[in-house]
């Protein structure tokens, strides 16, 4: 067994503290990933917190992670020692069903196996990415661009991949009036992402204040969406809306903003399911939809494109020992526009 | 001015009754059709007790309108005196915004105007189709053939293309799993152009007594929602829901029947809208979407096309005076499948 260490919650709503446990010893197609930074999503705090319940504690978090690979099973033949590699939100899945040969391991019939919070195929939990290393099996590790600053490379590997690949699964790109709306973590990801393929990117915000920062971001409009007028004039101007909000909000009254056809994509999961009315979506043939990360090869795809782009996620990279801290700021969305793990500070 | 007679509600949930108006001259491009038979479609009901705002009383109801024609005007070309005739929905569209140049009237960004409950160019109100006969733009007039039973025509207007648009929007046929929701006027439809496009097709209900039915309208499989063990063995297994359902439901519990990728259709609207959870949406990467209608090229290649399949609604005939006892019946889903107003007993 390989000693970790790691800040783990010892129990749902707890503060995170230092804990130390054993990685199972690294297989014959596994790789020993030395962690050099890991992003922190606010699934994190959900799950921490057990707001979506049957947590696994003591909860090591983290899926976005990034770091060098120290040792190679056997029988690996995509990795070998110094290199750079990373992990996402998940580490294993059945590998058999139709989901998982169409390269789609998100949605794996069986379940895939969550980095953290989950069950090995043995049973035993999984532990994230708030550790010093991490074993895992060659299929689900990613290969790193050495080009990019590797802190703000973590996030792509859920919140890029999870603008990303709705992005390509709906074919956005030019030509398209795309509106994203809630600009955190995912959403300024989808930001990024959307200008880079063509599309005319619009930030929905309910705060004027953040229209300076959605036009560095590449964002070429803002509707502040308190503002009755600029709501009216945005009616029915979007072919798709990328709804990154899991605070509590309206559907219905985005869905106006659509087009004939539009389509409003969700991302997060606010805490009480809102009202669908039929009308918009009927009266327009609108529809709303939802994305789940993406399969390992569309995030391999990601993290390619992503280094031939320079694209990665803006970052306030903080000490492991803040952890609580961070969180308590994101939930007051005080990040811009993610916190990432230094963890040379474990 | 061309004396017309019809059934209309004097006001807002009174019954109807008998009524004389006059129906505009035949202009240059218009076509005077004697009304044969006038389907009688849920939404009668919704806007005779004006339950979505905005009636124009007293109102002529009825868009399924099917009979043959008796004047043309000057500068019409599709049709000629003795020529069957149908209108649907509407009767007229703004014809220049993207929709209506795209053959897409009923998504006009103007707003169609209804074969009742509208207002024309001129600001007068419109009168439907449960009336000896009608005045129609050309442009808006449907080609009817003569080889199928005329009674049965009529619902195609409404209920058959309302679930042909979305059958052709999606591509639905061959390989395709799909559930209908609902086996009234639009149920029994999508059944049976989703059975003709090559589906496999599985009948909803809450009623084991709707399966024979559903059997022989064509539907391969009948799934009673009522029956746990039945749902269960339902999730995730169709491509599509076709749902037509306009009382109270929940999306949620259908959604879990779709597969990944799956796309449920909402037809209908019920009164009071359901909640939507994020998670099975995202989950699977799901979509809930609304159609409405059709546009009058589509409406004219569906009809072409029941004619060529010998699709046509199952209906009740009955006389005019009997509407009112017929929306008592509609309400309590006691008509299979639509009834027809046989407009010589006018």
């Amino acid at each position: 067994m390989i000693a970790a260490k790691a800040y783990a919650a010892p129990k749902a709503h707890a503060n995170l503290e230092p804990f130390k446990f054993d990685r199972r010893e690294v297989g014959p197609k596994d790789v020993l990933i030395e962690i050099a930074y890991c992003g922190v999503c606010h699934s994190d705090i959900h799950q921490v917190r057990d707001e979506w319940g049957h947590g696994i504690f003591p909860m090591v978090p983290g899926h976005e992670i990034v770091g060098r690979i120290t040792k190679v099973g056997a029988e690996v033949t995509k990795f070998k020692v110094g290199d750079l590699a990373g992990v996402g939100c998940f580490v294993d899945s059945c590998r058999h069903c139709p989901n998982c040969l169409a390269g789609e391991e998100q949605y794996c019939d069986v379940g895939m196996i969550g980095t953290y919070n989950g069950r090995d195929k043995e049973g035993n939990p999984t532990y994230g990415g708030y550790s010093n290393q991490i074993v895992v099996d060659e299929q689900y590790t990613l290969r790193i661009s050495e080009k990019l600053p590797l802190a703000g490379v973590a996030p792509l590997l859920c919140a890029g991949i999870t603008t990303y690949s709705p992005i390509m699964h709906w074919k956005i790109g030019k030509g398209h009036k795309v509106a994203v709306l809630g600009l955190g973590g995912l959403g300024h990801m989808a930001v990024k992402l959307a200008v880079s393929k063509g599309a005319d990117v619009t930030v929905l915000s309910t705060s004027p204040n953040k229209k300076a920062d959605a036009e560095k971001l590449g964002a070429h409009h803002f509707v502040v969406t308190s503002d009755e007028e600029q709501v009216k004039s945005a009616a029915g101007s979007f072919d798709f809306i990328i709804n990154t909000i899991s605070a509590q909000h309206e559907y219905n009254f985005y869905l106006q903003m659509l087009k004939v056809n539009g389509t409003m994509i969700l991302l997060g999961v606010p805490p009480e399911s809102p009202t669908l009315a039929a009308f918009p979506l009927i009266g327009r043939r609108r529809s709303i939809a939802g994305s789940l990360i993406g399969g390992i090869a569309e995030t391999q795809e990601m993290l390619d494109y992503c280094a031939e782009h320079n694209i990665v996620s803006d970052v306030e990279v903080i000490p492991i020992d803040y952890i609580d801290t961070a969180y308590d700021r994101m939930i007051k969305g005080d990040v811009r526009y993610r916190f990432v793990i230094d963890m040379a500070t474990i």
